[in-house]
């Protein structure tokens, strides 16, 4: 029984597909409503309302209530809609999922992102997503290149030790991590090295989920 | 009645504070075993076999299992120890204190952590938190002052039409938000700024609660 939410979102947006697969692993189906980032829709009046740091996904609740960030619009669906747990279920294992979850984001989304923020000329000004403009820092390009390696070699150590990003089951961690691959793949051409076997069985294994393509 | 749990965490390091105020906040005692960051306890192999992102703190459970990142240590606890919730109560009141919480992480505490780990010589290769080595970039000292400053005046904002930093009642986000302050005024000389009323109540109240020592 769906509640009355609504997703505000972006088609192309890596964030919002985090929540889209999220929504598709439990069943659920709410309205969506896209935001045009390349016309700049998240830097109107209209939408700063709904999301003072101007950025998708946003998911607004049937009082009006919007909740940003997508760790916590996945707590209030894990919450609203507990059957298939993506965080966990133990108190231990909710403690890991979280753990793994935020490791993919650190080590590998955020590397992402902020390789992609600091290189795009259509971000120029926006190095930093949120409410406040910051110049973009070529270094961090550099940089960014060599943190996106080493999260793919992490994750193939992780990957060679457990079916999934945080353990035995399929969670939210393995969402952030696909999320990460496939962002990584086609903004910057940096795909899961060929010899990162591990990487390859898990990413087919994800890439077969009916939620792959939300 | 506390679980066999130990704290691993160092006095001094911030992360290590967040949950020392959460534990104390619950009237929760466990453990603690102190790492001394300053001669580099946490690179050594007995922390690695801990915490391989080499970072303070890290809870570990009576089973053995380890649990990094404070979200996820926070997680555990508040599952844990239910009462005297810091992570919200209904499924909305948990999505906006993880959203808040998260906004001082990224917003402030990390922003300050950023300023501080590519600045001071003591962390010279160590630019960022984690299992790998990056260079300082000096460019993100310059653009960390900037950064913390938008988050004194969106702290001085959110704290002049709410009470605490998620809403009506005190949370994890206070903590991070306190917790960052300090670290930016002893780190880095950038305390609240005079003018900023509603944030400067804010901490007193802070301040004035028995946690603030922990």
């Amino acid at each position: 029984m769906p509640k009355a939410l609504t997703l505000y979102h972006a088609p192309t947006s890596p964030n919002s597909r985090r929540v889209r697969m999220f929504l598709a692993e439990k069943g659920i189906s709410v309205p969506f409503v896209s935001i045009d980032l390349a016309a700049g829709e998240q830097h109107g009046e209209a939408y700063r309302a709904i999301n003072p740091r101007r950025v998708v996904p946003t998911l607004v609740l049937e009082d009006g209530t919007a909740i940003g960030e997508v760790p916590a619009i996945l707590r209030y669906l894990e919450e609203a809609y507990p059957s298939t747990p993506l965080l966990g279920t133990s108190s231990k294992d909710k403690a890991q999922v979280t753990m793994w979850e935020r490791r993919m984001e650190l080590e590998g989304f955020a590397a992402v992102m902020e390789t992609v923020r600091n290189k795009i000329p259509g971000l120029k000004g926006r190095a930093i997503a949120g409410a406040h403009d910051y110049e973009q820092i070529p270094a961090l390009v550099e940089r960014g290149r060599q943190r996106i390696a080493d999260f793919y070699a992490d994750l193939e150590a992780r990957l060679g030790e457990a079916l999934f990003v945080a353990g035995d089951r399929f969670s939210a961690a393995d969402i952030t991590a696909v999320v990460t691959v496939d962002f990584a793949t086609k903004a910057l051409e940096l795909a899961i090295p060929n010899s990162n076997s591990a990487t390859r069985r898990w990413y087919d294994s994800i890439a077969a989920r009916s939620s792959f393509a939300a």
